[in-house]
This record gives C-alpha cells, sequence and structure tokens, in this order.
C-alpha cells in the first residue's frame, strides 16, 4: 500500500492519515545482519561518532523493513564526552569518574553542539540527502532525569541507588543538575532540528523509578522545559517515559505532540489517563517479536484495535526491539501494520 | 511505644489498630552484619535449608529493629528442587536445564510439602517456639506467575524473553505449567499455615512485566486460586506485584486481605484502584533508606500521611531493603513508624 512520505509527520500533528504510519525503536540494530556486519569492523562508541557509517545503519531498517520513520543511530550519552566526562562502552555506557558531588555538577562543562559534537549534525545532514524525502528523520536525546541518573551512576543500574539517594538527601543538588542537563539538552536538541531532524524524540527511559510523589519535580518538569523548546525550533517531539503508568497524570502536563506508552498499559488506560491532546505511540510488547510471523501479525491487529480511538497514532513497540528478535518477526510487525484495513 | 503482639494481624484484618504496625520485606539480609557474619560460614542454599541458621537469621531483625513482624528466612525457589529441578545461586537462582518444552512441564513432578521440604516446615516450628507470642510469623512463596518465569527462563532476565514468548506463541503450554503450578503452591503454602504462619505473603516479582491485556490470564487468576486455597486455611494473605499500577484493576479481583503496594505508586492512587475491600502494605522507596536517618524519618511521615485513609495499613518498604542500607537508616524508618501519632 502506497502512502504519502510525510505519514508520520501527519500523524504526530495529528492530522488525518490513510493508516498509522511505524517503526520500531531501536530498528538499526544487533537483530539486522547488515548491522552485525558493520560492528564486527568497528566498535559501538566509532559507529556512534562516524557520520558515514552512522548514517548507514540508520538507513538499513528503512531499507530492510520500509518503515515509515529513520531514526539517527545513536546513544543518549553520545553528549558527556562533550561536558568534559569521560565515556565508555563495556558493553552498556559507562561514565568515570561519576557526577556524585557538588564540585561534580559545577565542573560540567557547557558546549556548543554544532562545534563540540559535529560528528552528530554531520550525520544528520548526510541522511537527509541519503532518505531524499522517501521518509522524515528522527533525531532524539535523553530527557534531563535520565541522562543524570547515568551521569550520577556512572553506569546502567537496577535500582540507581547513588541517583535516587541524591534526590532524596540532596534534592537541591538533584535540581542543579537538571538545571544544567535542561540547558544543555535543549541546545543538543534544537541543533539536531535545525540541521535536518524533522522530529524528536526525547527518552526518559528511568523516570518510572520515581515515586509518583517526585515524578512531577524531578522527571516531568525538566522534561517539559526541554520539550516546549525543541517544539519551539518547529519539530513534533515525542516524550517517552518507559513504566510510568503510576505517573500518567503528571505526563499529561508534558506537552509534547506525543506520547510514547510502553507495552505494559494497555492504550486505551493511556488515551484516558492523558487526554485528547496528544498522539500516542505505541506499544507491542518486544517480546511478542520474539516468538513467530502469526504471532506477530494477531498480536498486531489487536494492537491497532485498541488505538482505534486515538486521536493520533504512530505504530511502535512498547520499548527497544530486542537483539535476538528474527529479521521476519520484524518484518511481519512492518508488514501488519502497512496492511492493516481498520 | 508498647503495642499488641498482634498488631500485624489486626492490620491485614482491618481491625482498629493503635498505631500501624511495620515491618521491611527482606529484613533479614545483607544489610545487617548479624547476617553477613553467618553467610561468612555457610552459602546461601545453606542457609536455606537448615532450619537452626534459617530461623536464627529469620529473628535478628526482630531483635535488632524491634519490627512488628518476623518473615520466614527462605527464597522464592526453594520448593524447585521438589518438582525434580535442579536449583543453585551463582548468587542468583538457577534452574538448569530451565522449562521450556511441553514434555518439561509434563515432567514436573508432584510432592508432599512436609515429606520432600521438611526443612521450610521444621523451621516455621521452630520459629513459632523462639518467637513464643512477641510478634507473628509471615510465610511467603512465589506467585504462579512469578516461578514460572524463574522455571522457564531459568535464571532472573530484564525481559524474561523465553517466558514471554512461551506465553505469547503456546498460551496454552503456559496455562498448563501454571495449572501446575497453582496446585503445587497451593500445597507449599497452605502447609506453612499449618506449620505455623500466621499470614503468607504471595510475591508475584515479574507480574508487571506482563501487558495490561494478558495480565488477568497468567498472572491475577493463577495468583487468585492460590490465595483463596490459602485464606480457607485460615491465615490472612498478601499480595504483592511488583510495578503493576497498569493492572490495578485486575488486581481488584485477586481476593486476598492485603495488597502490597510498590513504590511508584501514591498509596491515595492504589487504594483508589483497588477499592475499600483492601488493606494496604508499603511503600517507602528502598532507595530512602540509602540517605541519612532524617531523610528518612522525613519520608517515612510522609508516607504514613498518605495511608490515612487506608481502611487497614501495614507500613513497609516498596520492594526489598538494599544490601548497602545502613542499618541506622532501617532503624530509623522502624522507629518513625511506631513513633507516629498521626
Amino acid at each position: 500500500m502506497s502512502a504519502p512520505a510525510d505519514l508520520f509527520l501527519r500523524a504526530c500533528r495529528k492530522e488525518p492519515v490513510p493508516r498509522p504510519p511505524v517503526w520500531l525503536m531501536r530498528q538499526a540494530g544487533r537483530y539486522l545482519p547488515e548491522y552485525r556486519e558493520i560492528r564486527r569492523r568497528v566498535d559501538f562508541m566509532t559507529l556512534c561518532t562516524t557520520p558515514d557509517l552512522a548514517a548507514e545503519v540508520t538507513v538499513q531498517p528503512v531499507d530492510r523493513l520500509g518503515v515509515d520513520a529513520a531514526i539517527l543511530f545513536s546513544d543518549l550519552l553520545v553528549p558527556a564526552p562533550a561536558m568534559g566526562l569521560t565515556l565508555s562502552f563495556v558493553p552498556g555506557p559507562v561514565i568515570d569518574p561519576p557526577v556524585r558531588t557538588r564540585a561534580a555538577v559545577d565542573a560540567l562543562e557547557s558546549y556548543e553542539p554544532e562545534e563540540d559534537l559535529p560528528h552528530v549534525y554531520e550525520t544528520i545532514r548526510i541522511l537527509r540527502r541519503a532518505l531524499d524525502g522517501r521518509v522524515p528523520l528522527i533525531g532524539f536525546g535523553g530527557a534531563p532525569f535520565t541522562l543524570a541518573a547515568y551521569l550520577v551512576e556512572g553506569e546502567g543500574s537496577r535500582a540507581f541507588g547513588h541517583w535516587k539517594r541524591m534526590i532524596f538527601a540532596e534534592p537541591h543538588l538533584a535540581d542543579a543538575l537538571l538545571d544544567t542537563l535542561v540547558v544543555s539538552q535543549t541546545a543538543y536538541l534544537v541543533a539536531q532540528a535545525r540541521a535536518g531532524a524533522q522530529a524528536i524524540q526525547l527518552f526518559d527511559t528511568w523516570a518510572g523509578l520515581l515515586p509518583a510523589a517526585d515524578f512531577r519535580r524531578f522527571a516531568l518538569d525538566p522534561a517539559r522545559r526541554v520539550i516546549q523548546a525543541v517544539r519551539a525550533a518547529g519539530v513534533p517531539v515525542i516524550y517517552f517515559a518507559l513504566d510510568a503508568a503510576h505517573a500518567w497524570s503528571a505526563i499529561r502536563d508534558c506537552g509534547a505532540d506525543v506520547v510514547g506508552v510502553d507495552w505494559r498499559s494497555s492504550l486505551e488506560d493511556a488515551g484516558a489517563a492523558l487526554g485528547s491532546g496528544y498522539a500516542l505511540q505505541g506499544n507491542l510488547d518486544p517480546c511478542v517479536l520474539l516468538s513467530d510471523p502469526d504471532t506477530v501479525r494477531r498480536r498486531t491487529r489487536e494492537m491497532l484495535e485498541t488505538a482505534r480511538g486515538a486521536a493520533g497514532y504512530v505504530a511502535n513497540l512498547g520499548h527497544g526491539i530486542l537483539p535476538d528478535t528474527p529479521v521476519e518477526c520484524a518484518a511481519a510487525f512492518v508488514a501488519a501494520v502497512k496492511g492493516w484495513s481498520g
């Protein structure tokens, strides 16, 4: 079924569309043999920071699966070195030393995105030429809470105890760190829009770790400030807080164009809690794609049924695609959305 | 402040109490020096299966912190060997080979709890004598969904992809496994009540991984069947599903006496979603106890304020206490509840 090239952007803006657009979080990644082939030659950090290569893997799922949007190949921690931090991937991101004191927060460097992270913007420019209007390009970055979680913890964690200890015991220090990240992430993402990204997704992967009573101050408010500034640059913004069903009443005030819903909540419940102001994106359980094409098609159709009431709707997974996903299951997901007649 | 020895049981049954009772999930554990001292001598599995030692560590937090209930020292996977499975701790639980096929499900052995796991019941009898009415003894076990998650996955996991693949692609096989576990966990827990456990907590640690649409069939219904049978044995039951704010409408039908609330949801939101039929248990963020006694006291008082409306209420953490918690913070939590004047 042919569809307009701007299907995704129209759905983000809740304009009428002939069918829902579809893309997959982490659609460029290890489940694709052509991605693994490149990763045999270069490490993850090199891939992120080498424009020709980052652009190549960004386009791979567009060619292979026929998704309706490309998303910049990058990582939430890519801006860390520009802030004076030491970043490595082993294979998860590590910040060493981590940012745990007033002195460490004060020492974070401000930077000029285009000057200090030129590879990000060069990748975007290459991609706009390479995609040539075929599908829109999504840029992305971490919401302040989630970026702070990595900076304070120094690495991924189940409980993020260092970061949460700071929030509970030194809330004003946490505020100061978040304020710094609001400024830097705004600049980082506005520059992506100026370089050619046609939408921005703000990932708040760890926001769901916050108790409901703390969500507004430490996750929602910082995210909202970034969202407002990026929207003012003229592109739609998707806010995706993972595991945040306890905080829908706060997220209702995020001010984005689209709210991402993880696989836990039903799209009806999320839509009811968020009101009619937002398009929704999501939310097939990525584990469904570990099964078989028939199961994927059935569960995708069920998801599309539940999305019917959404004012705008972008079909996606409810979290990133898993590395051991069979490509045929990813393809079945995309085909099921594109073939849906409602 | 002195309080009746059955404060905890009265709160579970929503009877009037002079103050909320308090205990901590995983209150016997690595944060206590006297526990670490014993663990220097014996490994985890030996500790779980040696009645005198398991009873000793069960009583440690009662002596040290003055909590209002003791909870049997054990592990969710303790019944696995009686089902013919090979269990080890490295340090997390490992089931090798895991249970992934119809043949493996059919091969699970039924067992007689008192005959095949005598150490569990001997520990309970020792504890009832040792506690001598000071505080009630809570027994516990895994809900069928969560036990199945470990059996199919073979170990802890972030996504539990093997188990969820079975649910999505072979739902009838998942049902069969859950049916088997409903029967065995019912026998295992009813026997705990008969041996002297005065309440039972059913842990559904991984239920929150399920999409809302699947929660009722694969988590709630099996748990409800176990809960019903254990309550018929005359003891109150606490159902604790972690990370399940998207599934309150299903949990509302669990039929337990008490519903545990993790640290994410506010007690008001949980209470409103669950209706007035349940006492609530929870829900201080365990990371608050990584801070300092002043912060712990402040946050505990805030939690107690939000619990005011609960028909019955048991103060607790919103998940297990973390190993690197300072003992003085655990003590401050218990003291803040016991000293609360409302």
